[in-house]
């Protein structure tokens, strides 16, 4: 079995007496022939030719989201992702930002940088943005995607006293607006589908309380930035968590930037310093099930997009 | 019994059949006579007119450190606190601070108000800082004052993965330094006493590992703040998280304000907007106890004082 790995020193440390793993430069030749190839960090163009190597039966993409490549995957070449390595990283991103929120610590960040100690009355930090400050006590965070990020999610949400309601794609319209309606925050998890593209419009954020918080760890494509941009900008949504945005990266004109209440991460919710050393060590675990004649539980169906 | 409490609207809703609640401005008169005195954001010269009422039992700081009281509580007048009421709020902000810094959210921050997609390699931010992205799984938090919030936070620490060691006054000085030197953060909860002023030093920030982080949601005055900036200047300390600064609040011409990895809040960790409405349940559910003729937990014993 011969199988494409990147050429980072983590990965080149990889062995298996039945794989003969052949590392490619992200930006430089690309080997003739592969049964695998396993991609992390690909520029688009580099990981088009990978795809398209004669006689490649499947690709690893080290990611959760699969909509960079599903486009470019020739049919018959199996498409096998990454949610567990991401799940905790993600997870824990996620209750950073909603702790955060809670908190205020982006305003008192803000008067940090004035060298403000801004606390008058309880924190007039809080204030000036408009929110009050609080905990995850007794908040419902609906979480829509629930998948191994959602549930993991949940797990550590829960112990703060948040209430927590998953929402899955078996869910009904009906359920979905229903939770919604409740929601002190929505989070979004879903993978971008041709579904789920532009699926938080103007209607939907109008159908979540007054004050409510729309965060998004899912993807940029997910929310009409216009109806999110209109809708902070009518004081009808509390404040926004975007790790990701439509168009990403956000440009420096957007509003976004500056409206109260928004808080933005580059992208960077599964990001962790040990990323190739986890992701190499994830794919040894791969290449193991496989060479044992087990198919790996990561297999994406491409009807569906995740 | 007669008691006097703050004239808040949460406060003048109080009612026992068996108590006389007196409602007095907290900036204003003070009526002459008590048997005991609830206190909530009194300023210092009201606070101590109110403690030298004739005749007073006891008096309720509904805080959870007492130093600011003790000085000026006379002999034989009963001092009670309240930690209980402020763990959950304490230590969910502690979770949403060492996240926060886990997850570079203060980096982040300042790229936002760049109006820059601070994502270059991982995340440049990070590296601006000297400082990778991480999660708290793996890491050693030493709770130093291990009482109600102490226990509190370890328990929502532990599910992120996070290793927690707790030191009470208890402990021995080898066994302190033994988790300090161990300690990727080392976490401030305890009071401030004459024995705890200034026990962070320049030696016990040198036995912290370098690249271990401090963070202080006890009292300001357990730090030597020369001492903190030394160490961070220098390189050894990681990064501080500072929810209380001696002196306080913190002077604008401090260097703390702008050293990379430094993570200031203005003493809000126990601020929430139900703040009045919780103390006044807090105060029912006491006041309850007394004329029930029972001893409420949550005495100070003044010559330790905690």
């Amino acid at each position: 079995v011969r199988i494409l790995v990147p050429d980072s020193p983590a990965f080149k440390s990889l062995h298996d007496s039945a794989v003969d793993f052949v590392p490619y430069a992200r930006d430089g030749e690309i080997p003739t022939r592969a049964d695998g190839v396993v991609m992390l960090g690909v520029p688009r163009a580099h990981r088009q030719k990978l795809l398209a190597l004669p006689g490649l039966k499947w690709a690893l993409t080290l990611t959760a989201g699969v909509d960079h490549i599903t486009s470019d995957l020739p049919a018959g070449v199996a498409l096998f992702n990454a949610s567990d390595l991401h799940a905790d990283a993600v997870a824990q991103h996620a209750v950073a930002t909603l702790l955060s929120a809670a908190r205020g610590l982006h305003l008192a960040r803000d008067f940090q940088r004035e060298r403000t100690w801004g606390r008058f009355g309880v924190f007039s930090g809080a204030e000036r943005a408009g929110q009050g400050l609080g905990t995850l006590a007794g908040r419902h965070v609906v979480i829509w995607g629930y998948g191994h990020i959602g549930r993991r999610l949940e797990a550590y949400l829960v112990p703060f006293g948040a209430r927590v309601t998953g929402l899955r794609s078996s869910h009904s319209p009906y359920d979905v607006n229903s939770a919604l309606a409740d929601a002190d925050v929505a989070v979004l998890l879903l993978p971008s589908t041709p579904g789920t593209k532009g699926i938080v419009n103007a209607d939907v954020l109008s159908r979540l309380k007054p004050g409510a918080w729309l965060a998004n760890y899912g993807r940029g494509e997910l929310v009409v930035t216009d109806d999110l941009v209109g809708s902070l900008h009518a004081g009808h949504l509390g404040g926004a968590i975007l790790d990701v945005t439509n168009p990403e990266p956000l440009p420096a004109e957007s509003p976004l930037w500056e409206m109260p209440n928004v808080i933005i991460t580059p992208h960077v919710a599964a990001a962790t310093s040990d990323i190739e050393q986890r992701a190499a060590a994830f794919t040894a675990d791969f290449v193991r099930q496989l060479v044992r004649g087990d198919e790996p539980p990561n297999r994406v169906d491409v009807s569906r997009g995740y």
